[in-house]
């Protein structure tokens, strides 16, 4: 008998219809003879409109009250979707994070799973119960709620199937899958059969808002395939895994790109040692990440010009850090907010030569000018003008043989 | 120092605006030097919201589910109130029932507080915080959570001044008090300044529905003084008490009335030993609330008339009930849908002779007929024909000194 773990996200049960769907699916999945739990996101909508409630009372609301209030919407949903299968006659109940508990460490907000106690799980689900699991929350060890931040119901999912020991974690969503690009950017993009946690690991950080990176890395770890899949048509998915089986001979998996990059350049920074990081020091300190970063060599030895970007919303605030920045002087700094990051991603370049070339000739070919380059084993992100950005992402799809 | 508990019904935080003005009356109790302890209801309009998804889900919602559901609702309005007594600079934090715990026995949804381990709130009084308390809702031996069902919240605040061992339990409404009838059926109605709870009780079981009957005599058994009071403008309230301090000459209180009173008479029924009982078992067993009874003399020995009332929404149930039974015969059944039942209560009455005259005359004074009487210790109702309700609640306030 296989023990599943089911995760469905809040638009997956944004209405009472669509909570009807799941409870089907549910239920088809129980049918099939499996053990089945499932983790359920808040009603799309509810979230928002609890964190909406929480700013007209505070501007700087109770971290704690926070979660206690967000929790609310799982608790919900879960109850809903129970409340639902035993309507069809099928045993289940809600769990709330308390009731199993779900521990977690960190701060509010911002928690971590440490352990779920899956033994009363476990043996429910030998009575032949269906669990249905609050994601996004646990408690702490003072007995308060706290939640998992953005996404933390993909990362309650991976843990409970780590603590179960599940032999497959579906996350249903309202996309069918993983594509080699954004769909609405390039007509031709195509649905990913199989993805290694790296290359998931790398688009889910470089854009692709299908899986938050934490998630992807959780079931990296704990080895855990994970099946994305949408439960409003039925299609087969993207399968997420660490494993070489089937794989096909692409080289580029997918290309991701970003919105909303700005590019800061210090011009004629003193040089000396140290130097980077005495500007990018304030920015880590005021939680401003920072994330593609090129110096040029310095010529004469006396000065040097800095470039890197950050997300836009941030840049305001980073103009200002630099400006009463007194470790620091240079000549000039510059701004442009009309950049994005095109990212190709892929294990196979690392047995592949040529990649970079192959990506710069075919950008050149439609004079698209790169502003800065970065690189890992698995990925190349370029740095180019956004009003390029669907013509890049059109001729490196055809370049890498994805359409 | 006095120990406070303020409870507050769903209007008084049915928004955001309503929200912020029971943190500011916390606030004032709190800066009066007080130990306050805080019993929320659900904002108005969601436990609502919640009962109607579950319905959409299935007609026969689990009922273990349906607590987890609606429990949600107090718990948001908790953290919302917790957080803006935060963000004005007080100590203050939402406990839900089962981190404190809050320990019910009996069935779903209509569960019954047994005990509050109020150490843990007392200690953190005992720091300066104000523990703000999710109503209506506790857990049982199981760990899961229950409901008080209907008014329960009151029932929550009841029980946590008597485990607190309050000196005040302070219940903010969206009326200012108790009256001594309905205003919107009688103009001249006065704010009653207090009252005892036998009283209230009466008022409560008979149509008043500023408080549960089962609240009311849960603060009776306790002895707490309850304050009944406007959360929307600063008055005096009504005080509910078993003290005989400061009361009044006053022989009657109050006058209510209900609406939606069905009346049932059985014609001709052969009379024999246990034919009420044959006639009531039914009825009873299908939850169908029978309130007043009459039944005629048997004239011959062999025949009698039974007169009873229920609410009209179990009229249809009830005649199909009487067809049904077996165990009676009788020549015809008749029904009227269009009665009242209008009762004057008063502690008053128990040493004064001539209450039931005085009614009596009044009412046929304006030549208003009574069909049925009833009567206890501190209150005489009658059941009379709708239409002329508002005519006997004037005539009687008037009679009793009430305007």
């Amino acid at each position: 008998m296989k023990t599943i773990v089911l995760k469905f996200g809040g638009t997956s049960v944004g209405s009472i219809e669509r909570i009807k769907k799941a409870i089907k699916i549910i239920s088809s999945h129980k049918k099939g003879g499996n053990n089945v739990a499932v983790i359920s996101s808040a009603m799309s909508g509810v979230t928002n409109d609890l964190v909406k409630k929480s700013k007209l009372i505070s501007n700087n609301f109770d971290k704690a009250e926070y979660d206690s209030l967000l929790a609310t919407g799982e608790q919900a949903s879960c109850a809903l979707i129970a409340g639902g299968l035993n309507d069809i006659g099928l045993k289940s109940r809600s769990w709330l994070s308390w009731q199993i508990p779900i521990l977690t460490s960190g701060p509010h907000s911002g928690a971590r799973i440490e352990n779920i106690e899956s033994k009363i799980l476990i043996n429910y689900m030998k009575l032949g119960g269906i669990p249905i699991i609050t994601g996004f929350q646990g408690i702490n060890s003072s007995s308060r709620i706290t939640t998992l931040g953005r996404g933390g119901s993909d990362a309650s999912a991976i843990m409970l199937a780590k603590f179960l020991k599940a032999d497959e974690c579906i996350i249903y969503t309202d996309v069918d899958g993983i594509y080699t690009t954004d769909p609405r950017l390039h007509k031709k993009a195509k649905k990913i059969k199989k993805i290694f946690y790296d290359e998931m690991l790398e688009m889910a950080s470089l854009g692709s808002k299908v899986m938050q990176p934490t998630s992807v890395q959780d079931a990296k770890l704990n080895n855990i395939n994970i099946q994305v899949k949408s439960s409003f048509i039925k299609k087969p998915g993207t399968l997420i895994t660490g494993s070489k089986k089937e794989f096909s001979n692409q080289i580029i998996t997918g290309i991701s790109s970003t919105k909303n990059d700005a590019k800061i350049t210090i011009v004629g920074v003193k040089d000396k040692p140290g130097i980077a990081a005495s500007i990018f020091k304030p920015l880590s300190e005021n939680l401003i990440n920072v994330d593609m970063v090129v110096q040029n060599i310095s010529l004469n030895g006396k000065e040097t010009d800095i470039t890197f970007t950050i997300k836009s919303e941030d840049l305001k605030k980073t103009e200002k850090l630099i400006k009463q920045n007194k470790k620091i002087s240079y000549r000039e700094l510059s701004f442009d907010k009309n950049v994005s990051k095109v990212s190709i991603i892929g294990v196979g370049m690392i047995t592949t030569p040529g990649i970079t070339y192959r990506m710069f000739q075919a950008l050149a070919s439609k004079k698209i000018n790169i502003m800065v380059i970065s690189t890992s084993e698995i990925k190349i992100s370029v740095l180019i003008s956004d009003k390029n950005i669907k013509k890049a992402i059109a001729v490196l799809h055809k370049e890498f043989k994805l359409d």
